[in-house]
């Protein structure tokens, strides 16, 4: 017999070789039907794997990401059986699950795949999964494991074998088909109802340009067709809402070639846009005490050899700007840190100066592959909502508590309610991948684990998420269609400081280190700005729309007087243009509703007459006639029902 | 007989031979004892030199630039003559008129000179100017002068001499002192009345650091003592406004050597104040029609090749930044305009749609040696107040008349009631230093003759001093220590629109390229603030100030109301602080006046209980006692005297 602990930490006996699945049909039949896959003391197994020992074993569904990753691993060998089957010739290479699906990249050689024969891999692979074929592990010798994909032609599977330990290596089998696998399978192809390919992308075999390109085929699978459907509506919406889309549509922002790829270019109304989160961050960081720095785009290399940003990040970044006759050399700066400590260190400080908050919209620039670009959200210039407190290590938990409040309100007030928040540790098998002692990092972590606590916040931790010099709590905000995206970071620091020889001056009338927090709220103004677009589809807050209220005389004679409100409008800071086309006022109503401005104002005879406006509003339909001091009113009121003070 | 042409246009016979002087003689005694140099046919000549044709003659006295060059000229030979008096082995090598004055660069060898040595020159010069030498210039063959020199031992002479034609060389003699020398002198040596030596500085021989190092004396010297008096005390209350040092005072800003030389880091204050300026000129643009924009601050090389830059300024620039991998090369923008014109082309626009003004607080870097960097006013990296106009050709005047406009908006609410417009046009004799067709540049600096005598504006012009792309308008505010600096900018382009192939459709239904206007009201952020430092000493505008007010209690009892004074002045958007330290209030209010804080509110039992605040303005004494809101009414007015709407 041995001894099995579940996750809730209770421990039944079962005889030795049970499996994962008898564990299951121990608990329920119900959980016996759903279970999908398995970790055994902390490694994944099959369901039908004998357990041979005393341990900790946790089973997983398709409500699990574990059992989620079994379901499209699987859904992977499916995909790879039935390209074979119409392409005999292709040549397998890798094929993972990924956070949506799975992928296989797969050398076609002559032949090619499109659109077109999606459907006829998808009936194939949901006519194999309708034949429950169980996946059966075996170990081979690297010997055979090289012999068979020698046979096979494929140098791709050769050179993997190639790199793995005699002894390390299995084949998965079901029906005719056998792939190099290392585990992780749900108990038969049966659970895979519904199957759907999704595109087709180049792909050079690991990653390199220099090697071959392949065929990456993005797939996706689910337990239901209804699932399938719900997921291919959200992608759907997610197309329409594509921040890239209707960045251009509103003309918020644009990239040009010949400025360079991944550094965007606001657009007047973008920017008008961007300025106004900044002001608005501004406004609450002036009520929270912190003062505004400017400082440059580059530094001295030695700048950031002291900070140990050169050492860590050097060889991947836009590499050093020289001068002429080379005397010095400077880089594009990747953060804002190192200025700050050097506005720090610009005169002595005691311990009452402290906290120092010096805050910055700094923007930075970071090397990023043109492969890995994508719109806002992965760019090569983007300005950080930057801040760095330096305090004395006893304020450190009062100002970490202080930020999340901050960072708390930015979320509110723009209408990202759903978020969980990670604390990032330093991965504790990899220390030397960081800088600074195990002290300060132990006193780093501890401090974020405290303040979080005190704040009664539910947290996850994360182990190896920490920025290379200090730990962090990271905000994960879910838009309306349930992606996570990871936004606002508050990080603490004991590194920095040493390294710049940051001090101040004690009660005890001695030198002492402060502490540093890095913190942004927003993260990026680009990224941010991007996820905005995507969770509103361009439906941003009143106070942020770039265009609050459109006139739309209904002919000619009513100009003057639209023009008049327009004026009165300014006054009242609202934002409004006049639609003076000469166009009938139903089609004026049509095309305002598209462009997804809040209110508008139709101008006619009795409007002209009464020194009025008829209201309407974007998606809802007519509010009334109202003075321009009273439609001020109401769309003052809407502001301040979403915008409260900090 | 010759005629000889006067200013004015009058003509008047004189014999052949006949001199400078004696033309001033005949027309007036008073002018023959002030005339210092003058131009015959535009070359400088002696006041001695026969004239020996027809042709047009200017006199110059004290009064004018030319006057001064040639007494400090003169004066750089008496300083010479003095050196070689004391320092028999110097070996001279140039010594120019600069525009304060002169300087001599010379070779000490192993001797050297010091602040303890000025006097002894100082007498000396005054003392062979007192004997009224008179220069005379003796042509000499290179064989001769090369001969002379290297009799001297004097290896720089030698070279600048090598470098000439031989013919083309001319001696310069005075009491038994000898120069090599163009000419142009002032009759004699006793119009120098007073003189001064006002430092000394290493210089590299011919400004090339591989080459020897000189010592630069330079000196100064006026017809009149009352007039080096006055100088100096300029020099001195100068130095007391040096913006390096109340940057440092007023922590407005500061340099890290770690960081950069040339690399603002704006502190707190500092970017607050800086802040104040562009919201001021971003309301102002708004009501222009200007849009904001938001672009990165590196581009690809490519962007640069294309917009003529790289041609131009690549070699003496900071160098291109490579990628990892070297698949890219990108440059730090030196200028926003190539952004901007990317911007026009992400869209296409019909007539109607013009005038584009695209704004941008945008900041720049260009590399200047580090010898060259001086405090904000020549820096690495700055900020310019940006913008550039597309327009329709019909619409270039108009547009260029309000951007004039809207400059001297900028300048009265600044304070700089002092200024010239200066014209500066092409090189018309070095066309080979500018981009674009003959024509182009004809029309755009027919444009800006134009544009600035419609708007009835006093201009001069100057050829030599256009950008590489076009003509422009600069102003040269003078401050009020009398010193003139460039400011603002305004400068019509019709040659970038072609190289980035700009176009719009007009009426025509046709394309035709639009007309652009590159401007900047404060020319950089970094320079317009040092100059409004020494401009101001410091007491900047109300509106500007970092504070306003400082409220003084007079003992502990008082904290509390003052405090309650501090929010109710943050409500009014008055910034102020309050001084708590346990200090009598006769030394609060000493210090309150050092610190040049406008206003001083003093808090005894009265106001306490009274609910009013005793108020006291810097450098005139009490008000007397008002309320909080009176007193916010009092900052409001005199803000709302300098500073009008646009």
């Amino acid at each position: 017999m041995i001894n099995i602990t579940l996750p809730d930490g209770s421990v039944k006996q079962f005889e030795k070789n049970s499996t994962a699945m008898d564990v299951a049909k121990n608990i329920s039949e119900g959980l016996a039907r759903n279970v999908l896959s398995a970790q055994f003391n902390g490694s994944t197994i099959e369901t039908k794997t004998p357990l041979k020992e005393d341990g900790s074993l946790t089973l997983y569904t398709w409500n699990d990401l574990e059992g989620k990753k079994a379901f499209w691993h699987s859904s992977a060998h499916i995909l790879a059986q039935s390209i074979l089957f119409f392409y005999p010739n292709a040549k397998l290479t890798i094929g993972p699950a990924i956070e949506n699906g799975f992928y296989y990249d797969v050398d076609f050689e002559e032949e090619s795949i499109s659109e077109a024969d999606f459907k006829k891999i998808e009936d194939k692979m949901l006519e194999f999964a309708r034949q429950k074929f169980e996946f059966e592990m075996r170990s081979v010798s690297k010997a055979d494991a090289l012999s068979y994909y020698r046979t096979n032609n494929n140098v791709f599977k050769v050179e993997l074998i190639e790199n793995l330990e005699d002894g390390d290596i299995t084949f998965c089998d079901h029906s005719d088909f056998t792939d190099l696998c290392r585990g992780g399978h749900i108990p038969n192809t049966g659970f895979i109802k519904a199957a759907k390919i999704l595109s087709v992308a180049g792909a050079y075999w690991r990653g390199d340009e220099k090697n071959k390109q392949l065929t990456r085929v993005y797939g996706i699978t689910f337990p239901k067709q209804k699932e399938l459907t719900e997921y291919l509506a959200l992608l759907e919406e997610a197309k329409k809402r594509d921040h890239r889309k209707l960045g251009k549509e509103l003309e918020l922002f644009a990239f040009s070639n010949k400025v360079g790829q991944g550094l965007p270019l606001w657009l007047p109304k973008g920017a008008a846009l961007r300025e106004r989160l900044e002001n608005f961050l501004k406004k609450a960081q002036k009520k929270a005490g912190y003062e505004m720095v400017i400082t440059p785009h580059i530094g001295q290399k030695e700048l950031y050899v002291t900070s140990g940003h050169y050492a860590k990040y050097g060889a991947d970044s836009f590499q050093p700007i020289h001068t002429p006759k080379d005397e010095e050399e400077f880089l594009l700066k990747p953060m804002n840190c190192p200025h700050h400590c050097e506005i720090y260190n610009n005169k002595p400080y005691s311990y009452k100066d402290l906290p120092k908050r010096f805050a910055e919209f700094g923007t930075v620039y970071r090397y990023e592959q043109s492969g890995e670009l994508h719109g806002l959200t992965r760019v090569r210039g983007f300005t950080q909502d930057d801040a760095h407190i330096f305090c004395t290590p006893e304020q450190l938990i009062q100002e970490f508590q202080e930020v999340i409040n901050l960072v708390l309100y930015v979320f509110n007030s723009l209408g990202f309610e759903n978020f969980t928040a990670q604390i990032s540790l330093r991965d504790p098998n990899n220390k030397e991948k960081y800088i600074g002692s195990d002290e300060n990092w132990e006193k780093a972590e501890r401090a974020i684990i405290e303040a979080t606590k005190e704040q009664g916040m539910e947290t996850v931790i994360e182990y190896g998420e920490a920025a290379f010099y200090g730990p962090k709590l990271d905000f994960m905000v879910k838009d309306v269609l349930g992606r996570s995206w990871q936004l606002g970071t508050i990080q603490v620091d004991y590194n920095l400081p040493e390294r710049f020889d940051l001090t101040y001056k004690g009660a005890d009338n001695q030198l002492h280190r402060p502490v540093m927090i890095h913190r942004a709220p927003f993260g990026s103004m680009e990224r941010f700005i991007a996820i905005l677009i995507e969770h509103t589809g361009g439906n941003f807050p009143l106070w942020l729309m770039p265009e609050q209220a459109i006139i739309l005389p209904i002919s000619e004679k009513y100009q003057n007087y639209s023009e008049k409100v327009l004026n009165l409008l300014e006054n009242y800071e609202i934002r409004a243009l006049v639609d003076n086309r000469n166009e009938k006022v139903g089609r004026k109503i049509r095309d305002a509703e598209m462009s997804k401005i809040p209110f508008m104002l139709i101008i006619g005879e009795n409007e002209a007459n009464e020194g009025t406006v008829s209201v309407r509003k974007h998606g809802e339909g007519d509010l009334g006639t109202f003075s321009v001091e009273q439609f001020a009113k109401i769309v003052q009121d809407e502001i301040d029902k979403t915008l409260k003070q900090f």
